[in-house]
């Protein structure tokens, strides 16, 4: 997912551009032009950090200089000052909101995503935590690299990058074989194909039709269980992924990894951030 | 914050954009062309519902018609189905997450608001809840929207419509009575100014050079006291809405309210949104 | 309104990029590639320079070197070398015009503004100027900008930033009691609120209801002298801006300011302007 | 200058939407959701409408109905009532700002461009009023549409539709025989070439060298005689087009046709515009 | 690949805009306002239509009706008429050439790609023929939708749909295995890997670090041969799919086929497109 | 046709844009952060090179370091290195493509160009090869631009710029005669007049009628000698430029230039290119 910094940049400036306004009119009340500052960021609770590039990317559009003392990826804890910043002050005060803003949520994504993945190393388990589709809308982008940054897998990209037949697809089309039928042909070479079934005997009838992926949607651990063994009867768990989707939390990640998944996938956690607390301040006068 | 339908829908169809790349695979090889489909959106869990409006026009712009069986702002309790979709079964499906996106994050904003806000109610308290601009980046507008269905109070919209002098502008100003003094002339009589405080004395100083708003900045309940008293000692009480604001949760809100503050201001409405869960089934083929 | 460079160069662009079509066809055709140049810009009139920000955005976007002799708000005479450029030649005929339609507009709305703002002063009246949302459309930010330059005050920013109750509210509210009423629990405690008012009586209750400023619209220097009476007897004075609106020239604004109203606000200053004129002259080739 | 309706729309939006910032936050508290009015537009002046057809395609966007009593280019009174708006009142309101400074702005245009044709045609003299590029930035399509209205000559586009080589151009390639030269060979056959001079001698020189078009810079009536003297004596005045520019008012316009002269182009029709006084008025509930 | 229609929109209209300038002035001059017309789309030559979706999207938006008498994908004769607009003269002629630009190229990527297509078809050889990444720049989505609809495969749809590791890829990583080492942690598991491999015996390489498609780059249908052998002999045929790319023609295409290749793909259907010629008529004045 | 640098960038970014989607994961996953490396580009075929200077905008714009060792318009041999690039490995195989499908179809349109004007070069024929608006969508400025290195005139740039009265405008408008009428007083001074013609009577109607150009549709080399008699006979050869257009090819290219022709227009200039190829190679790691 590597996109160069410029493509991003007009994006990072419409989000400034929708919390300026027509100015910031406190700034332009209370500092003068052309004063140039010093400032930090600290972390004020414990936590993984992304978003470091992106707001690096910010920063720089608008003529500031950055110097992370972190890369993305790395725990910073409570307290930690992690990035500085330097340049019109100005500037920094009618950015500061956006700049946090960003890098909070990302590292609230990181954060958690980091846990539970840890939680799978301790273990000793292969699973991977998976993210969805359930971003906030039009942070698509940001929600995925976040994950990525945490450890996790950032799953579809958008609905062009693998076939996923969904409860919908399956309900218009048939069932799940003829759900696979119509796909076969239809789709480039190139894409994998991923099914969701909400029963161990459709994953065994998704697996003998070709599918790269099956994913048990909404199962409990020891449904989870009866699918994994349905497929090694039948000769094809080491011809598909298995993913489960729904229902997941921190609580019960292990129990669905025991099972013998490889792909364990939270909405949570995209749709349902926890902002990880950092605030800017200005240090010194320059 | 009435805005035309139309001026929205191209920030709308923006997000369906980043979701689809260069389409919807899976939709392309599984529902045929033209198939006409009815579906419905059902809450998986009890909530208060917003966004209806922000989705209704996506999906009109999209040729779809849909009706809604309840407002923004009502409440739903899970398994209700709330609004129903009819039109192309590819473009429902292709849509599909873009609306549910929208609507749950919106949801999830306003279904705490409205808690909040019961919490004060049941309390008799008159004190408001109100948002801060620390919304997911470049959401202002829909965030700002789901906390003003959920009751509470938009609080600024950008940083150009109240002057809000924060610590950082404190510093490079030198003090609260520096910085009132740049404001005073140099900003528009169409707009308030607020001043954001960290002790009881700095309440006074504020008040007394003409604030109309003044914030506590990460006081607790006691030391809220404390300013709203020296406030009165000075008989400034009346003359500025008192604000809080940092550290306030579900739990200490009512300290802070019976500590005769008017506005509980808290960042985590929007930056640590707890989606509302809704899902979207096709139901026939018309 | 601070708004940091870089997100005003993108609509700088755009003007420019409507001015050139496919291309300066003239000067691809009469001027060597990489010609280097120096070029002035000269004041044919005097006046209060406005945009000198703007166009050194621009310019610097377009990769030219600008040196401003004087800043935003000074004045010059006629005659006066007040810019130098320095770049590509290609670069600068390409964009003369665009920088010039922006300078001598915003110009022209600075020396209007400061000829009034000085005219009070002479007269020692502290009533302030003020513009109105009356901008040429889709300029709103930057004649704004320039009445601020020229020394007035620039009023709403947009329609999110003061609530103004006109009289088609009213119309439709049924008077200026209920107009109020209506706003009072449903705007956010960080707006303030103005009212329209088309005789002295309803300025009365217009203040008596809570509006913070009270707008005379369309009413002569005598009318507005007796709204001032009815509102002192009311003892509601000190509680309202007073700002008068509709009619006001050059020629009546002491009249209107002699009757003690604290605003007096000019459509003209942003409708109706008359652009101050400056040239561009290449000087020499380095 | 045909311009399909749906292409302008955008443009329009964008107008709309900077006004608008956040939302009318007046319209929200004060005016119900899904009022239907009827709303008329009333000419405060006498003048010439232009911008009919733009507003009217920016109120269909919205999901307005307009009805036009007049088409652009008709003369209305002072006091008459030019067009009918139907719909949403808050959509109405909301837009009433953007769609009276567009109208007024072109309207103004076009009064002031007519009333100097009229003058032309009174005095039975041939000659076309045109515009230059001095427009309002960002303006160009609509301040030339507006001239057009009016009954003037758009002149140049922009940047890309003719050659049109003035002093700094002249000033580079040396002299006006050199930049002819230059222009001959790079030129598209599709384009016509004009000449900017500064005495009549070179006039001469351009129409020699096979310019269109031969534009007079500031030149007085009695110079412009000369040149047309000049150009006859050397057998060229039927085969350039006279245009002079600078300077030209409404004071000094016949001397100017009556020496003979083509066009007469002035930048003061689009730079320095008065508005036309014309308000919005909800007149009844439907 | 679906897209809703009004997603495309945008860029349709776009693309119109850039060719519209400031306005279509012929149209303007010679034909009336509101005059409806009836006109026709003609092949002057035959072949494979595609784009009949696109220009009907497009011309929709513009307010015309379009009613095609054949789908995307059916094959017209030589003179045939398939496809009527009925609307507004001067819209449908300041359209016109957008309209057949777009269809008259996408048809001629159409049209080579069945070509081939049946070529292999008739030779009962099941090789697909796909295109690449090399489209006319920012036409990407057209370009590979019109392979779609001439029956080819689209191959990746952007860079981040799957994995290719092309030469300079692994140019920078060492070798073959090296990057698909590199790769293997680092991708989502929703994702294929392809390696581009220029001799056979990497090729098996790749097969056996797990490659899902081995591309052979630039050679010989004998080379071709010996790779699919050396892939038999390790016993990895099976695992992958085999493509090649680079040098092939209509001339050579089926000799790779029957060299047992699974995917042929040529750069020439969307860089080197030969555009089917179609024109527009109008037919009547309604 | 100069255009600003920075006018093009944004174009060129939204090209690479689309070809990245959420980015290129290929490169993410094989390529290290921060490598800086050399690559060349080389030619695989000989021709006349055009693009340098878009891509070189585009590079600069990513932070790349470019060197052309030609120019555009140069000629190039197969084989030959010809620009090198010096940056982040990451982002040129990011853009590789990008940079690579742009310069190909531009330096594709150049040589056919040039081959062309040279032909007629070779037979000193005077006759001028021009483009029409026949391009990829939303390509016309490149592709125009492709022209004009390659030697050809771009003929009109959009619907703006000259009034090319075609078959459908005269069939709407009655017959040749009376489409000019309406012309001649509707368009602005600045544009020249063209017509297009389907016998030779018609041409010496509109050249009669005060056509600058007139254009023989679809005349075959016979009709075209017979039209340029009939203008002759009637004295009007000298008023106007006669163009050609339809049927051209290079095969009878010269049969038209021998007919006494001004102007060989040919949209397959392009409508039907054929690339250049082109390729990127990383050379080393620095």
């Amino acid at each position: 997912m590597f996109v160069p910094r410029k493509i991003l940049e007009e994006r990072l400036l419409q989000m400034l551009s929708e919390d300026l306004g027509q100015g910031d009119i406190t700034t332009a009340a209370t500092v003068p032009e052309e004063q140039i500052v010093e400032a930090v960021m600290v972390a004020k609770a414990s936590g993984v950090i992304a978003g470091i590039e992106e707001i690096s990317i910010l920063a720089e559009a608008l003529g500031l200089e950055g110097e992370a003392y972190i890369s993305d990826g790395a725990k910073v804890k409570k307290g930690e000052t992690f990035l500085k910043l330097c340049g019109d002050a100005r500037t920094i005060l009618a950015a500061e909101r956006t700049l946090l803003n960003l890098l909070s949520r990302m590292s609230g994504i990181a954060t958690k995503t980091r846990r539970m993945v840890e939680m799978l190393e301790k273990a000793k388990m292969p699973a991977r935590v998976a993210a969805t589709r359930k971003s906030a809308p039009g942070l698509l982008y940001f929600d995925k690299k976040a994950v990525l940054v945490g450890g996790g897998d950032p799953h579809r990209l958008h609905l062009d990058d693998m076939v996923l037949i969904k409860d919908n697809h399956i309900f218009l089309a048939g069932d799940v074989a003829k759900a696979m039928e119509k796909v076969k042909d239809a789709v480039s070479f190139t894409k994998k194909v991923e099914v969701e079934v909400t029963k161990p005997s459709d994953a065994v009838v998704a697996a003998r039709a070709g599918a790269d992926i099956v994913m048990l949607d909404n199962f409990t651990p020891k449904q989870a269980k009866q699918a994994v063994e349905a497929l090694r009867m039948a000769e094809l768990r080491e011809k598909v992924i298995l993913e489960v989707s729904g229902g997941l939390t921190e609580d019960n990640l292990l129990n669905y990894a025991s099972a013998g998944i490889d792909v364990l996938s939270l909405g949570e956690l995209t749709h349902s951030v926890k902002a990880l607390n950092v605030s800017l301040e200005i240090t010194r006068v320059l």
